[in-house]
């Protein structure tokens, strides 16, 4: 195991400690998700947590079904209790950039309909500028015009091989440092065809920071 | 042939007076685009008109095709010269709810792409206030949890049986008069999973409103 996957596996040893019986939650994508799901699977097993969940992707679902958490289809689902994800970069006021791993769309879905979200990260994620390529979700049929808009606002854009659990184009966008996370936001929102972005700018209420040896936990408002 | 349906050609046939040799042209979905289609296909007929097209929707590639007018996959497509389709409502300020047809996602696309959008209408198209129910396409899996969304604005969703070209779900929002239009769509923009919507707000630049006996036609800035 990496330094990095210790700090991360930490980190989500201390989140999954605010799950409690009966609670329904949202289980997010990636590896930090990961070592959250193989947590909650362990708590089932030795202290008798019952809990639901309902996943951000098709791996999410394979890997709790395999932990034995039971799992709905969150098509049926309003909201959930709890959603706990991991970042790809975390700004002081809790903004972030996820969809690294292309599930960002079914992410801030889970993350919205969420009464809590949790963020766990490593120590590489905080930052105090939002600054990598920003993943966006694109129907094939807008790619050479949304491409045209990205790059009208100042971005890089290029397609990842590999589309979405929907099918859908991938592009990561460089725009250099985010000054302005909410005007872009705004800006990308309201672009037709570009179906969902990896900024999350009000979603996360919590964030557990791992390193080697310890946690720090910091709430939104602290 | 209906009144309103001569009412539609009527209309249909002024706006695609428009069109001259060597444009790229955005077709639209339904009965009114379907007119301007076959126009354009007499025009390239009798005229020798050459342009090239590129559509909103599957029927619309059909019957493009059908017509006569070469037709290219929108895909690779930054921008079109032009861009030809109806609408179900349109108030004073060019703003108008289209998608009863469920095309609304890809006909935004090239409306937005277009350097000039006309829209055809026959007289019982234009209203004072937007009030019909506003089709919205939706991810399947953020189905509740839209459709929770949407009531919290105070509409009534009804999911239609027949899904989008893109396979998502069609959901017709009735809000009652729509008062704030722009305060609505950049509401419903920042929904995750709503992947699109039918309040064109800012796309259209001409209007053509057919009856039995004439055609009116105003400009956005008259």
């Amino acid at each position: 195991m990496t330094t990095g996957d210790i700090s991360k596996r930490k980190a989500a040893e201390a989140a999954i400690a605010e799950v409690t019986s009966g609670m329904l939650v949202g289980l997010g994508t990636g590896s930090t998700a990961a070592f959250a799901i193989s947590g909650l699977g362990r708590r089932i097993a030795e202290e008798g947590l019952t809990i639901t969940a309902a996943g951000t992707s098709l791996a999410t679902e394979a890997a709790a079904r395999a932990a034995g958490i039971p799992f709905l289809a969150f098509d049926d689902l309003a909201a959930v209790d709890l959603c706990i994800d991991g970042a790809d970069e975390i700004d002081p006021l809790f903004r972030a950039i996820k969809g690294g791993g292309g599930a960002m769309l079914r992410e801030k879905i889970v993350a919205s309909a969420a009464t809590r979200m949790i963020c766990i990260v490593d120590a590489s994620k905080p930052v105090e500028t939002l600054s990598r390529a920003l993943p966006i979700e694109v129907l094939s049929f807008a790619r050479a015009y949304v491409e045209g808009a990205i790059r009208c606002l100042g971005g890089d854009p290029v397609i990842r091989p590999a589309p979405s659990d929907q099918g859908n184009l991938l592009i990561d966008c460089a725009f250099g440092p985010i000054v302005d996370p909410e005007g872009l936001a705004r800006t990308l929102d309201a672009i037709p065809g570009l179906l969902g972005h990896g900024l999350f700018l009000s979603e996360i209420d919590a964030l557990y920071i791992g390193d080697e040896t310890s946690v720090a936990r910091r709430e939104r408002h602290d």
